[in-house]
């Protein structure tokens, strides 16, 4: 008999199918074994009664392990208690595999036991929709940029020098040579958008951090678009649009796994534009004058910028931030040169910031000023003045790093839950 | 004036509109001023005639360098010699940076050259067609995978060990520890089919490749597909229809860039299944009887390939290779020990492997002894083992290189060109 995915029983009220999957978890009442099978798309109760079966049937299912791999054929009945609205009424079981004793068992593990059993943990239900969910925002971000004619343009991840601070940069034995290991593809995106117009890269960052918070992986995944003829505008209009389209398009899409991890979906269909935006001095105005403490000039740390969106239900924009707290490669507001012409969007119920992006200097005797002011070995960005060289145009862009919406969308109260295989200070395995 | 993007051009005939782009060639016949102007989405030509301007306008045009940034105004109108169908009348021209002269000419440049001006080479015909088709691949790829239900499960690039063969690993300092790049997501795939069903990684892979072929980069793109309860005869049934998709789908939606790169379609549209089907004896049997020396028992290298992928117009599977030139993870075959349960894909036109896959031992006791003989740390693939501890399954999947298929796609002599910032061994800027 041809296998049927759990998620398309529905198609198949009364008839005869083959479930292939895995034994989720087990009840029994006596009479009837009650086997909860899940295959990847889903979860399905099947259903022995005791007088409809052989005595060794009855008695397999009521000893067969956790986890352990099985055959299911049997009769879909329509069961509106369910939660596809279907179960399985069981003719015959075939255990492919019966599994040793599951180290994951319904009591709570702490987080050390179940990252280091991270490739059995993800078969969890919290686990798994978080995963779906992430998939699902991964393909509505390229879905959004092919519509929109952007070209994907792939970052190199073996880098010559930094991008954003050399502290966090890690070294690869590059055969007689050093290499580093990319920390944004921005610059990249840069050369790319000048020959093609719109383009991004979406593919592995990685950061040498320290600091163990919930909201940091040393390899992570970045969304970085760039466009030549734009400002600072375009690109805030553009993170709210793009913003409220990825949150729509998990609603839509994935409302099963969003209720499996128990999320208010109220607060996600609130995320459409326009988003509320702030300048940066608006922002430490609001911080001040609601009893906040914090000092124009320096950089907003996780306490400011929880107490910022704290103020609002959808993402805020703050834009024009000091120039001295932000990277060398940001273009001065012409209004004010203290001020940098970049935005970073800050995410509500405590998240923080999820995209950070602005205009690029685009003007070679300024760019190559502060390239010598920060320090930067200035023959690693020779190819990237060049763009200043040969036809150089306002320009900008921005990131968006998927780990944080990710856990924004789930609810998550930490970023390692949503990357398949976490990496972090101390963890590596598996 | 709202920009228009050149691939839009058809929609506004007789009408006025606002180019922005860059000056790719210009020539002039006394009377009249031709400007080539590129802006990311095509390339059009911008007339001005003598009578119709102003001197300065007139004598402005016959002086902007190459690859100067300009702001073109004018309009529309149809020319059914012109590549897209129109051609724009010049009202005005504003050039935003006035370029150096710029180092591409129209005169050929060595590879090491353009590879060391890979930032501005991008913007040339043949490298941007390539790329635009890349582009295409791997969206082609995300949707495929999308519409059948796989699930995205990035696989990380941080590894504890080694899964290909330990000669060619890069190595990282991760704080006071040693990773790994890795080389394959294959091994944390089959982790999470377990959990998922169907799953697929597409993502950067590294190998430190000290050989300088036209077929190797350090660092490239693969695709890896995996699937629970599936054997070696659904993973070829799978790659054929995958790569026919991918083909199909470049040729419906990439006809510009292919005939930009003078690519031979009639080849391409015969790229539907079935694909021949040979198990590696009787490829062996192929290539002696065809007087291509070949003893059976060994892997084939470059030339075998090409031998082989010469006798046929389509990709060729070739499956059961002897077990000890194949990876400790493939299942024997029941019906010969001696045999793997793998397949490689050779494409046609001399390009050779993109596709190696397979069934994946799933049996505890076999696999444990495999990783002993192998000498693999027991240590790092303990949580590999648990996969078959824990509900083993049949399952396979294979893994795709995106630069070889783009470089079939495209024609191109050399993956190098097929990947916006190759890597190679002594290539790593810009």
């Amino acid at each position: 008999m041809t296998q049927v995915y759990i998620n398309q029983l529905n198609n198949y009220k009364d008839k005869e199918v083959c479930l292939k999957g895995w034994l989720y978890n087990k009840r029994s009442s006596g009479k009837m074994q009650f086997l909860l099978v899940r295959d990847g798309t889903g979860l399905v109760q099947c259903v022995l009664f005791k007088g409809d079966a052989s005595e060794e049937l009855f008695n397999l299912c009521g000893t067969i392990p956790q986890e352990s791999s099985v055959i299911v054929n049997g009769t879909v009945r329509e069961d509106k208690r369910s939660p596809g609205g279907v179960e399985l009424t069981i003719l015959d079981i075939n255990v492919v595999q019966k599994a040793e004793e599951y180290p994951i068992s319904l009591k709570s593990h702490g987080p050390d036991f179940l990252l280091g059993n991270r490739h059995l943990w993800i078969r969890s239900k919290k686990q798994h929709a978080t995963l779906r969910i992430r998939d699902e925002v991964v393909k509505a971000i390229r879905d959004y940029f092919y519509e929109k004619d952007f070209v994907l343009i792939d970052a190199p991840v073996f880098t010559p020098a930094a991008c954003e601070g050399t502290t966090t940069l890690f070294e690869v034995d590059y055969f007689d040579d050093k290499a580093y290991l990319t920390q944004s593809g921005q610059l990249y995106m840069e050369a790319a958008c000048m020959a093609f117009g719109k383009v991004y890269c979406f593919g592995p960052s990685f950061r040498a951090e320290k600091s163990k918070t919930r909201k940091h992986l040393t390899e992570f995944w970045m969304v970085e678009p760039e466009i030549a003829y734009a400002d600072l505008s375009d690109v805030m209009d553009m993170t709210e649009d793009f913003v409220s389209y990825i949150v729509q398009r998990v609603i839509k899409n994935r409302p099963d796994e969003l209720e499996a991890l128990e999320r208010d979906i109220s607060l996600l269909k609130k995320i459409v534009p326009p988003f509320p935006r702030l300048s940066y001095t608006e922002a430490v105005d609001l911080m001040q004058k609601g009893g906040h403490e914090f000092e124009w000039g320096g950089d907003l740390g996780a306490p400011d910028e929880s107490f910022i969106v704290e103020q609002f239900e959808k993402p805020v924009l703050i834009h024009r931030f000091p120039a001295k707290v932000k990277a060398f490669y940001m273009k001065n507001d012409p209004e004010d040169n203290n001020l940098a012409l970049c935005v970073d969007m800050l995410a509500p119920e405590g998240v923080g910031e999820i995209i950070g992006g602005g205009q690029r200097e685009d003007e070679l005797d300024i760019l190559s000023e502060k390239i010598n002011r920060h320090n930067l070995p200035e023959e690693a960005f020779k190819w990237y003045l060049d763009l200043r060289r040969y036809g150089s145009v306002p320009h900008a862009g921005f990131g968006l790093g998927i780990e944080r919406v990710v856990g924004w969308l789930c609810g998550s109260s930490h970023v390692r839950e949503t990357i398949p295989f976490p990496r972090m200070l101390y963890r590596i395995y598996p």
